[in-house]
């Protein structure tokens, strides 16, 4: 046989998600006759918007086509998608057309992008935290085993918690690698202009890179929050942004999103004969994405291309002012319930901080039982996601209003 | 700045197709009432198939419906897909509907699947090859710079020239990883099963893996050739299986293809206090694609369904059809030059021998000139590619017939 990545054995076996589920069968089968309310897992549940409908049914009509036919794209993306992105999401931020890389999906860019760095390179991330950006780098041998704390050895944890109002401390060591979410999932926090300015400015005098996961940007609802990183001075030296049209589209089945990679921003690699050369990411992602992509589809690119309209735009914002109605509902209704929550405002994500002393896992399998309502235990996305739980806006508005009817009447 | 993956650097900068590209926007400049014939990208030219495009609209439609939306799907695919592809390609082969994952394209799958092995493995390629065997196997620090030879050095080269008959020999030092391309890209030659089982006995002999590219498959036209691994006895502990539907269905610009990694297939990993351990590569893949990967879009995934159809079945065959009347009138017409030719009867690609002495990078030239035809240089694919020149199938029927029309009074 042949020697595997080891690195991949210092994963733990069982997800997340895959452990609610089995939570969730196994109460099912025992009350079958329970209606139960999903409020756990991030997947949207609205329809695809009628602009976007349009322009894949017409982009297939093309493909059908010899005149039409449309085979290899551009591995980065159309032109068409990429400009209709700059104009309508960077405009007044000195983001170039050929600095956006169209792919399928922002979980599929933040795990490939820590390919471009070197194997010893230090990596940050918040805690508790999307675990697409510990594992990817566990696996590339970034991070060792999970050690009791529930932390992979050497990474740098940054903790967000009620303490610190969700908003991470600078980290006492020099990491290479940050990955910072804002609106953030799971903690469904924001940071504002000064705060986010910080993490700028440290990468900036640390040479530090970046990564700026801003999924969820089209749920900001407060002035005065970035959307995009790049509206920090700096940012263009320092950051990669990563997009998605999952939530802000309903794409989480259709799959298209992009990274931001400005020509500034740079890492450096010996030079033979003594120090080191400064080489752009951009040019490292170009050669990633040429060799092991091959391109979004061209039917979807129309697709996205669609959500950037002005009716496309009206239609997305209006899915989302529902699923913000449904996460205003969940706040309320824990709120109710005695408990301290924060998100929900500018973010899908509403986390419940629990009552002293109650684990997360404990408080799923009470909320199961005593409400039918599937939530997720914060403990899943790190060790100070203990004593949170997580809800979201993304059901759909009946079942979210009658789970919190359930709710009124829960005992803890 | 953060030390980047200084491995990149050993990739050579500028890529075959774009120097093509490069050569024939100069000569068209130069000559812009000459009208080109392209014969040398692997793209596919016609429509895709009304069973494919049926599916697409109605898959569509259902994503415009609240009781038909899907969101985030399986990564490793939708059990319709993964059953049909079971049903229509692996029957009586002994394959679970469960060792097929679904993805994007056979690229991406080739590109990463090395993710799963320990950096010091030994990579052995076939010169001349599909670049990205090589390329992401630099990527990982498994092969160092490209030599004056043209060989990155620390892979091990099986060169297919016409002195072996396309045909590799065994490796004279062992490789953990084997990468076979049948039938092949660039030389269009194929294995029978006598050979093929030379390779799949030898990797359970040597403790090998085989990374078997299948994408051409469709295009066996002779009794004997296997069009799977599988059918060899002894693959389904050694081997590896990836294919696409680009070129069987036109997917270039859908993307849809999928590996086979059966449950049986091991790598293996140090034990804690000694030993060894074996590990099913399917576990690891699994972890890989749930982690870095978030599944094809569902309605490519029913339009690939589509294709295993009969009638879509019917469709594809009709169009595979035309492009090998191409291929054999290509074959043709550099046989009528007095050239030696291979391929162009169970795959797509011609391959033809230049006359002693003359390079590929002149031919290329000489022919885009002289006739007005564009083709790759063999060189392009490797060392062993010199001398050589690939042409494909893959253009329209009146215009390859035109190519060939003028090639009757082409002066090399």
């Amino acid at each position: 046989m042949s020697l595997i990545n080891a690195n991949y054995l210092n994963l733990p076996g069982s997800y997340l998600f895959s452990e609610i589920a089995r939570r969730v069968r196994e109460f099912s089968a025992a009350n079958p006759e329970r209606k139960l309310i999903r409020l756990g897992i991030g997947d949207v549940t609205s329809p695809l918007p009628p602009s976007v409908i349009k322009a894949l049914h017409k982009a297939v009509d093309e493909q059908a086509l010899n005149e039409g036919f449309r085979g290899y794209g551009p591995e980065q993306g159309y032109d068409f998608l990429r400009a209709a992105i700059v104009r309508d999401a960077y405009q007044g931020l000195d983001i170039e057309a050929d600095e956006v890389f169209v792919s399928d999906g922002a979980k599929c860019d933040i795990g490939n992008f820590q390919e471009l760095f070197a194997g010893s390179c230090k990596v940050a991330i918040t805690d508790p935290v999307y675990p697409v950006y510990a594992d990817s780098n566990v696996m590339a041998g970034r991070a060792g085993p999970m050690g009791d704390d529930g932390r992979f050895t050497g990474l740098i944890y940054l903790p967000c918690t009620a303490d610190n109002n969700f908003v991470p401390d600078l980290p006492g060591e020099r990491p290479d690698m940050i990955y910072l979410c804002y609106p953030n999932n799971p903690t469904g926090s924001v940071l504002n202009k000064e705060q986010l300015k910080r993490w700028v400015d440290y990468a900036g005098e640390n040479d530090s890179v970046l990564f700026f996961d801003a999924a969820y940007e089209s749920f900001i609802a407060e002035d005065g929050i970035p959307r995009s990183v790049y509206e920090i001075d700096g940012a263009k030296e320092v950051a990669v942004e990563f997009r998605s049209y999952s939530k802000s589209a309903g794409f989480t089945g259709l799959r298209c999103g992009f990274a931001v990679v400005p020509k500034s921003v740079r890492g450096k690699a010996p030079r033979k004969g003594g120090g080191m050369n400064a080489v752009p990411l951009h040019q490292l992602w170009m050669r990633r994405q040429t060799t092991k992509y091959n391109g979004c589809p061209y039917i979807v690119q129309r697709a996205a291309e669609a959500v950037h309209s002005p009716e496309g735009g009206a239609e997305c914002a209006a899915t989302i002012a529902g699923y913000m109605r449904n996460a205003g509902r969940i706040r309320q209704g824990f709120v109710d319930l005695g408990l301290t929550v924060s998100g929900g405002i500018n973010a899908p994500y509403v986390w419940v901080r629990l009552p002293e002393g109650m684990d997360s896992w404990g408080f799923f399998d009470s909320l199961l039982r005593g409400a039918g309502i599937v939530g997720t235990p914060g403990a899943g996305f790190g060790p100070s996601g203990e004593g949170y739980f997580r809800l979201t806006g993304f059901g759909n508005a009946a079942d979210t209003a009658e789970a919190m009817e359930r709710l009124k009447t829960f005992q803890m």
